[in-house]
């Protein structure tokens, strides 16, 4: 099977110019078929505030009213994906910037509200790669924002570590999928106080220990879930790192086991 | 030869909810395959007045410098073009929203400064419909925004009717092109009072005997201009019309002939 590598950048690394250069520069280098997905929040936040739009999150998730929404879609499928899509088109790949509701890619249902009403939230309810999977194959670059839609008309805000997630357990039908989780640290840490004890190999039962041992904690947690959950369902490999670690070939990082 | 017909909607129609909707169940309906390009200055003018950001135009054209640059960029990639894409997937259609750069499908050069310094707007250099065709071809209705890029990395701010323009004579070549210019009035008027003074064949002599005369003057006339460089260039017909003329099968509006 042919390879693919997702790569899920968080918003520090897209939305500072040199950073952001950097990090499409290896990305362009990385070997095979690939797509970028990426977030956005902290750009959200700054619209939002220049907006007068006031910022609400609970547990790291943004409450997503209807002015929320518009600021997100602006910031996420506008502002973000296009200058990566530009910048990757001046790199010679050739981009393509989508979010859920494009190609009917990532289709999800809004939230139901329980103790917290979080908005216009997506949980994604289905991945449908047909299109887009023609566009890989001619070496289009698919660069991911993390909205997706409800089939009636409406966006939806959904988090970006689960849009990687959702799309390499779609792809992993047809490709061998590699998920690389980029954020500002080597890996996942089984000390939060030294950033080099950088834990290589990460069992999920190693996983439950820690959590309960509150070693991993808080931001880590959903996104273990999300990469713990991409491996059960085929995905071949999943790996944490910063994006130094995005060009050493699967050797930097915290690489998942089941 | 297959049908391609190619609308373009000002912002005024796409930018009023109820209006948008009636538009797009209209433009759903067409026979064949499609293309819609659609505007976005008024919401793009009101976002920048939110954001402090003071709105110049000469000539109806937006002076673009870099905050508004990125007021655009949010507002036609984002927020317009993503409303559209969902609502058209609830209508059924397989959406899939782009500016030129994606795919690379408009390429321009950011305009030389002469008189006047339009900042970072672009002039149409080079279309690309390789990868598009292969999605018109599977039933995938593009939805392209106001904004090309520059290959080096940067978006520009481009005009819709110039952009429909180019892709109608991009696209002549490997399909019948209609190009359906859609806007408030019934079609080119021969008397600015009288809205029911539809012209309904317009030659290219007449054309320039009403602008000598002042009978056809300001936005209408680079419409015009776009409109007859496509019929020149190949494209099969070229008709302006409100969206009313759009479920007409090519009968109301203005027609244009060479």
């Amino acid at each position: 099977m042919q390879q693919l590598t997702i790569v899920k950048v968080g918003g520090k690394v897209v939305e500072t110019p040199e950073s952001l250069q950097q990090l499409l520069a290896d990305f362009v280098a990385l070997p095979g078929l690939k797509i970028l997905v990426h977030g956005g929040g902290r750009s959200a936040t700054k619209v939002a505030e220049q907006l007068g739009i006031e910022t609400k999150m609970v547990e790291g998730r943004r409450i997503t009213d209807m002015e929320t929404l518009k600021v997100v879609t602006m910031v996420y499928a506008g502002l973000v994906n296009k200058n990566i899509v530009a910048s990757l088109q001046a790199k010679g790949a050739n981009a393509i910037g989508l979010t859920g509701a494009d190609l009917n890619l990532i289709k999800a249902i809004k939230r139901p509200v329980k103790n917290i009403d979080y908005g216009y939230v997506g949980d994604v309810e289905s991945v449908q790669v047909g299109e887009l999977m023609e566009l890989l194959n001619k070496n289009v670059v698919p660069v991911v924002a993390p909205l997706t839609h409800d089939g009636l008309g409406n966006m939806l805000n959904t988090n970006a570590d689960t849009m990687a997630s959702a799309l390499a357990v779609a792809f992993a039908k047809h490709y061998q999928v590699n998920l690389v989780y980029c954020f500002e640290k080597k890996g996942v840490l089984s000390d939060p106080e030294n950033d080099d004890a950088v834990i290589q190999k990460l069992s999920h039962s190693l996983f439950k220990q820690y959590q309960q041992s509150g070693v991993i904690a808080e931001g880590m947690i959903p996104k273990l879930d999300n990469g713990f959950n991409a491996l059960k369902s085929g995905v071949a490999k999943v790996i944490i790192t910063n994006t130094e670690g995005l060009k050493s070939d699967g050797e930097a990082g915290t690489d998942l086991i089941w």
